[in-house]
C-alpha cells in the first residue's frame, strides 16, 4: 500500500517548529514495509488542506494526517476531511465526556470541548491518552484517512494504536527487514566507487548510501516474505560489502562511536583520561551522554591555553616553543599527560586548528593531530578535515572516538 | 510572491533524517515577507520530482528545492528541473575546476564532478563554499526555482546569497519585521501567565510564544507599509514585555547565551576556567563553538571522578566525604580551584546527577549546583532538573551560561 503524510499547522511553514512528527511516522511506516510517497506540510486554511487531501487520495491509498484537531478556530482538519469525504461532522458523546473528565480542572470551555468531539461519522475514534484531542481512522471508498494531533507526544502515543490496527488489516508487506552498516573515514563518493560493482547488481536487498554527521551509512534492505530468506540475503550482501569496505565499517544499527567505546571500555575495566584542545570539550560530552559513564570516564582537561596544557598535563613549554601547540609531539604529550593526570589506563590527546582564524602557512584550519596512549601501544594520526569550526571540531570527535575504539 | 518548498531525498521519506532544512528556509523566508504555502517532501524518483514540481509551478510563483544535487545516480533534482522546464543540461566548465580544485586531495572521480557540473543552460549558479554540488536560480516563463543542496551547512551558507537575490527583486512584501526576545528561568505556561494581559489585547504586532530548547522566546511580529512604523510598534510592546519579565529576558534575536559571555569576557579582557561534572564537557563545548574563544577561555576540567575534583581542583576530599559531591560547598571549592588552575579571573563550577542512575534519597535526578567564583562576587545556586541525561545536561549548561552572564 502507498502512503502520504500531510502535517498541518501554519507555524510549521514559518519554520518555527519542524515537522518532527513526519519522520516519526516514516519510521514507523517503513519498519511495517508501507512505502511513503509523499509528505505535505500546509498552513491551517481548511481550503488548502482539502486541496492536498483530494491530491493525495487521487494518488494512494492511505492518508495520514498531523495537526489540527485542537479545540481553537484554525484547527480545521476534520473540517476539510468531512468535506473532501462527504461526511458529516456529530459530536460523540463519550469523547465529550471524556475530555470533561480529564481537563475538569482546566475550566475548559463548552465551545472547545464541542469542536474537540466532532466526528465524521463513519469514523473510528482513536483515544488521546495523553491529551484532549481525540483521533480518527475513517476508511471509506477504498481510501483510510488516518488524523492524528499536531503534539508529538500525543501523536506518538496514538500512533501505537495506529500501528495495532494497520498490521491487524495487514497492509502493509511485513517483508521488510533493514540493517544499516555505518562508515567512518570515508566519503559519499568513496564508499559508492569502492562498491561500485556491488552497487551496481543491487535489487533486492536494495543499498541506499545516506550521509551522516560525519559519517556515511549503507541501509540494505530486503523484502521477502520468509524471516529466514530476507536475514540470509542480508548477511550475504552484507559480507560482500564487508570485503570491500573492511574496518571502515565501524558498527551496525543503532550503534555510534561513542556506544562502542563505552562498552568496550567497560568490558574490560578500563578507565580513561582526555586532553582535548581543538574539539573544546566536545569529545567529553559525547563519551559522557552515556549514562553510566562515570565507570570508565574518570576526568578530561580542555587544554586551551598553552599554560594549562604544561602545567595540567606536563607537556614541556619547550616542546611547544619548538614544535608548535598543533604537532604529534604535543598530542602525544597530551595522551600521556591525560593518562597520568586522571590516574587512568588509556589517555587521549586532541589538539588541533578549528578555525576559522589560527592558521598559518604550514598548518591550515582543519589540521588536527589525535594521540592515544594506552598501556602497551601508542597511535598518533594526523587529519585535516573540512568545513566551519563546528564541523571540524565534530569531525575530530567523530575520528577521535574511532581510533580509541580500535585501540581497546 | 506565494512559494513552495520541495525536500527531495529518500532518507526524508524513511524518516532516518529530519527535514530541517524546510523550517529553516521557511524562518529566513518569512522574515523577507515572503508567503510559504506548502511544502512537500518526496523521494529520489525523477519522475515524482516531476510531478511535484510541476503542480507546484502551477500554483506560485517561486519554487526552492533542496537536495538531490550531489554527485551520485539518485541525485536527480536537476535532471527533473531540466525536463519540467525544457532546459537542456550543459557542463559547466568553471563549475568543474572549482570542484578540482577545491577537492584535489580528494580524488574525486572524474563522473562525479561532471555529473555536479551539469547547469540548465539559462540558470544561474550559486557557488557552493561549503561543499561541491552548486546551487542554481532559473528564473524563466515568469517563475523561479531556486535549488539548493541538502547537506544543512552547504544550503545555510547558499541561502544568504538566495535572500540578496530575493531582496533585490524585491520579491517579499517588505513590510514585515519580527523581534524574538529569549527568555531563560521560566516555562512557556508561566511566561504566558506573565504577559496574559499583554498577549490578550495582541493585534498588530503579534506575539507568538515559541518554545525553545531549554528556553522560551517571543516573537513579535508588527506589518506595516511604513518601517519607522514598524520599529515603533515593536519597541513599544517590547518594552511593555520587559516591565513583566524584567532579567528573565537575556538576549534577542541572533544572541545566545554562549554569544553574549564571549562578548562580555572579551570586552573586559577577562579569563575563564572552568570545572563541570554533570555537564561532562558541554558547557566547555558550548563557549568553545565561539570563534576567538581561546581569548578567554583558558582551560576546563570534566572533573567525574573525585580524584580529580581533589587532585586538580583542590577540593578537599574531606569536604567531598562530608557533604557529597554534589553539593554547594563543592561546587563553590571548584569553581575556586577552576580559576586557579585555569590562572583565570573567574571561575565556573558545576556538580549535579545527570541521571538516570546516581540519586539518593536525598539528592533526586536533575539536583545541580553551580558556582561562579569571580574576583569581586561569589555566587552558588541550587537547581533541579526535569527530563533525561541530556536534558539535564543541557539545561545545567544553560543556566550556568546565564550566572555566568549577570556575574561578568
Amino acid at each position: 500500500m502507498e502512503t502520504e503524510i500531510i502535517s498541518i499547522g501554519t507555524e510549521l511553514l514559518l519554520g518555527d517548529v519542524i515537522d518532527t512528527n513526519a519522520a516519526y511516522i516514516a519510521r514507523k511506516l517503513s519498519f511495517l514495509g508501507i512505502d511513503l510517497f509523499r509528505k505535505t506540510v500546509v498552513g491551517d486554511n481548511k481550503e488548502r488542506v482539502s486541496r492536498i487531501l483530494r491530491g493525495a487520495l487521487d494518488r494512494v491509498d492511505l492518508v495520514i494526517t498531523t495537526g489540527g484537531l485542537g479545540p481553537t478556530e484554525d484547527d480545521l482538519t476534520k473540517e476539510a476531511i468531512s468535506e473532501v469525504m462527504e461526511e458529516e461532522l456529530i459530536v460523540d458523546e463519550e469523547v465529550v465526556k471524556n475530555i470533561q473528565r480529564r481537563f475538569s480542572s482546566k475550566n475548559l470551555p463548552e465551545k472547545a470541548i464541542i469542536k474537540q468531539a466532532l466526528i465524521p461519522s463513519s469514523a473510528k475514534i482513536i483515544i488521546n491518552e495523553a491529551g484532549s484531542a481525540p483521533g480518527i481512522i475513517l476508511e471509506k471508498k477504498g481510501k483510510i484517512i488516518i488524523s492524528l494531533p499536531g503534539v508529538p507526544r500525543e501523536m506518538e502515543k496514538m500512533m501505537e494504536k495506529v500501528i495495532s490496527y494497520l498490521s491487524v488489516k495487514k497492509i502493509g508487506k511485513e517483508c521488510i527487514q533493514s540493517r544499516i552498516l555505518k562508515i567512518w573515514g570515508m566519503g559519499e563518493s568513496q564508499v559508492e566507487e569502492k562498491i561500485a560493482d556491488i552497487l551496481k547488481k543491487q535489487s533486492n536487498p536494495t543499498i541506499a548510501p545516506l550521509v551522516g554527521k560525519g559519517e556515511v551509512h549503507l541501509r540494505i534492505t530486503a523484502k521477502f516474505e520468509n524471516k529466514k530468506v530476507r536475514e540470509k540475503k542480508i548477511k550475504e550482501l552484507e559480507d560482500k560489502i564487508r570485503e570491500q569496505l573492511g574496518d571502515y565499517i565501524y558498527g551496525v544499527d543503532e550503534e555510534t562511536l561513542e556506544s562502542l567505546v563505552a562498552s568496550s571500555l567497560k568490558k574490560r575495566g578500563l578507565k580513561l583520561g582526555v586532553a582535548e584542545s581543538c574539539t573544546g570539550g566536545l569529545f567529553s560530552h559525547r563519551l559522557t551522554n552515556i549514562s553510566g559513564s562515570s565507570n570508565y570516564y574518570n576526568c578530561g582537561i580542555v587544554s586551551y591555553s598553552n599554560q594549562a596544557k604544561s602545567e595540567l598535563l606536563n607537556v614541556p613549554p619547550s616542546l611547544i616553543q619548538e614544535k608548535g601547540a598543533v604537532s604529534p609531539e604535543v598530542a602525544e604529550k597530551m595522551a600521556e599527560g591525560a593518562k597520568k593526570a586522571a590516574k587512568a589506563d588509556i589517555g587521549v590527546g586532541i589538539t588541533g586548528i578549528a578555525g576559522p582564524t589560527g592558521a598559518t602557512p604550514e598548518k591550515p584550519v582543519g589540521l588536527v593531530y589525535i594521540a592515544i596512549s594506552a598501556q602497551d601501544k601508542k597511535i598518533c594520526r594526523k587529519f585535516i578535515f573540512s568545513g566551519n569550526r563546528e564541523n571540524v571540531k565534530w569531525k575530530a570527535s567523530q575520528a577521535a572516538l574511532y581510533l580509541l575504539n580500535k585501540s581497546i
